[in-house]
């Protein structure tokens, strides 16, 4: 069994200069290290402002190949810092093909693996259709030098099938870089009670999997040029252990940097006890691969 | 789209005599269905002390057929009162093979469907693969007189595959009538973490789903005849609404009924602001068939 190891969560507003953003994550990466973070994850599509919020084909010019330019910077660190990187990047593929893009820097610098986002929303502010093809590298668990680490990103956690598929693979902890936010028109009415799900799900999650899950958010409310009221990404960030609980949890405006301790044999311990795992009906999932069952 | 109607759990504690936890349960049913139930439902196995703290060849004296006498008799309830019923029985199916079964009593006394329990446990003090055969009704929801019920049962409540595969057939509310509690050499140190688990994955495939999900659970400290500290029933019967939202809890300790009010048009306002059955990927959820999916 693998050795415990810390996990850093760098919950940071967004500048709109992709330098700038690279540059502060840069220094949160460093921070964490000293502090004595083994892996440090970033919010989902770190380097920009979130420009989901609407359509607009100039905004693919944001997209990088992967591994590019900004992974070259960040294995850099990783490798001078030893530490594992999650950097979460909007991926040039080809023409006409972009990605929602996570990639694990190993602690040496070298590229562990990339998970496409598989799970793309769309509503009202969060575009991705029309920027992100859906993943087509499945879900995927990627073993790094401190220990095994499922990759997914923001819409991803709403959907119990990618945890199970993730954790299936040996993760001990499930990473969902993110983005999300409140709609300032909705706030007072929903606010509490979307974030409470956003929360709650994942630490379904959690306890349905016996396993860690890290959920890593921006903060700032980001007013595209276009106008409207944009968002207010809410922060609260957090760790929850293989029983659910909350090991570590962000303000919804500060930026900070979140850690925990990832420990295999608690994994172990709670499976022993809650042995969900060996009960599963593999022979009745069948239909979990049809979009409804009608009546 | 089918109109509101009101669910009411039925947390009691159970007493020796099976004659007595029957009238006990009518007398419940009858009283809700003055409190303004349409949807009556009882915990897991009401009708006798949890025999599965041991295994004991002669328990299965205490399985009856289903249909069989219970059945007949709370099916007159339903039908005198003009209420669905939820009833969890020990079914005796033939020599040898036995389950954990729901029967679904429409509110004309008609059995409206059956749903044998697809996973069982078995851990210190809940031996119930001893006593019961996997199910093979596959996860089910039926249509009644007030709305269409997904039918589940305890331990199932810790799979999210159960949950998706019983909302996918268009489950307004997921039911799970429950047997679960403390062991009293526990209760101190892992008790609420324990509770806080139970209650968070449940809430996890509620907004999964954007459905509702009610579990209803016995209380009572029930010890055996063969002695050990037995098993501490922690009541707290819920419904959650359609973003994970609890509705109605109930107490650790008191009997009591619970009372919802599931309302169609609340799934359909959910689920069109959290598209999440929209963006299943049902390209790449095969391997959920997999035990496990080995590095």
């Amino acid at each position: 069994m693998s050795t415990p190891f810390t996990i850093a969560l760098v919950q940071m507003s967004v500048p709109a200069d992709p330098t700038k953003s690279v540059a502060k994550a840069e220094q949160f990466i460093r921070r964490a290290a000293r502090q004595g973070a083994d892996v440090v994850c970033l919010p989902e599509l770190f380097r920009t402002p979130y420009f989901c919020q609407h359509e607009d084909p100039d905004n693919f010019n944001l997209a990088e190949p992967v591994p590019g330019p900004t992974t070259r910077l960040l294995a850099a660190t990783a490798r001078e810092e030893q530490v594992v990187v999650l950097a979460s990047l909007f991926e040039r593929r080809g023409p006409g093909v972009h990605h929602n893009t996570l990639a694990l820097l190993d602690a040496d610098g070298e590229l562990a693996g990339l998970y496409r986002k598989m799970h793309i929303p769309d509503d009202p502010g969060y575009y991705e259709k029309y920027y992100f093809a859906p993943g087509d590298t499945g879900f995927k668990a990627f073993t790094t030098r401190f220990g095994r680490i499922g990759a997914l990103v923001c819409w991803d956690q709403w959907f119990p099938e990618a945890a199970r598929l993730t954790a299936l693979q040996g993760a001990l902890a499930l990473v969902y870089p993110t983005a999300i936010g409140w709609h300032p028109e909705e706030k007072s009415e929903y606010g509490d009670e979307q974030l409470e799900a956003w929360v709650t799900v994942q630490r379904g999650h959690a306890v349905a999997n016996g396993i860690y899950v890290a959920a890593v958010n921006r903060i700032g409310h980001e007013i595209p040029a276009t106008g409207g009221q944009g968002i207010e990404f809410w922060g609260n960030s957090f760790v929850a252990g293989p029983m659910g609980e909350i090991l570590c949890r962000g303000h919804a405006k500060n930026e900070e940097i979140l850690m925990a301790r990832i420990d295999p044999q608690r994994v172990e311990t709670v499976r022993r006890h809650w042995p969900f795992l060996r009960d599963r009906r593999i022979d009745a999932y069948d239909e979990l691969t049809r979009r409804f069952l009608d009546p």
